[in-house]
């Protein structure tokens, strides 16, 4: 079996997170051992939220949610590389495609990705 | 100007290692400010050593150094993603061009890929 070391980050495990097709890196979560045995149980990504301090389930607001086709493991145990399917098109809580959609330029920050969802709409009550 | 948040960790963000050419996910390391940059300044990748406790240039004992391409920022301002051509053709300390050289299939970590130098060779006294 898989041993991942969640000790080294005190619990946590940074899970990185690429589209299956295009291999695009599409954000980056932690992952608790009860998140990783959610992503095994589910099928879907599941991170720990270290600002709200709790499961999270991805695209659970949103429906945008992950579905793990390829899961990779580091040398070191530590890190987590899932290939995924997104549901809905964008990971981003933004509404783009990929939390990493901006780009260094010059010592400036440039949007390079266009928005997928609106996130008021989305997100709304 | 980019801010980068170190303190979301106590000092680090992790940075993916994206190959500039296929997209392929190579590894994953921490930065602190100084390693971030280093990074800048040199256009190769360094990052902060959590085991050595010291900033550490990515490839200045195998000679497999990371020269940065491309460098993307996530919309919380807490990880860096840098698209890389990495010399020497590999990029994990085993000899393997990913760190994530292996793949979880029936709960067994089988590896994938394959060792583009000898460890012992290159890391010889």
């Amino acid at each position: 079996m898989i041993n991942i070391d969640f000790d080294k980050m005190g619990g946590l495990a940074p899970a990185i997170i690429q589209d299956a097709q295009t291999n695009e890196v599409l954000m980056l979560g932690f992952m608790n051992r009860k998140a990783w045995e959610t992503t095994l149980e589910t099928g879907k990504a599941t991170f720990y939220s270290r600002t709200r301090n709790k499961l999270w389930i991805k695209g659970e607001t949103s429906g945008n949610v992950q579905l793990v086709k390829e899961i990779r493991i580091d040398c070191d145990n530590d890190t987590i590389l899932l290939k995924i399917e997104q549901v809905g098109g964008a990971a981003c809580h933004t509404g783009h495609k990929s939390c990493f959609f901006r780009k260094l330029e010059n010592g400036e920050l440039k949007t390079i990705g266009t928005r997928i969802f609106d996130p008021k709409e989305v997100y709304k009550k």
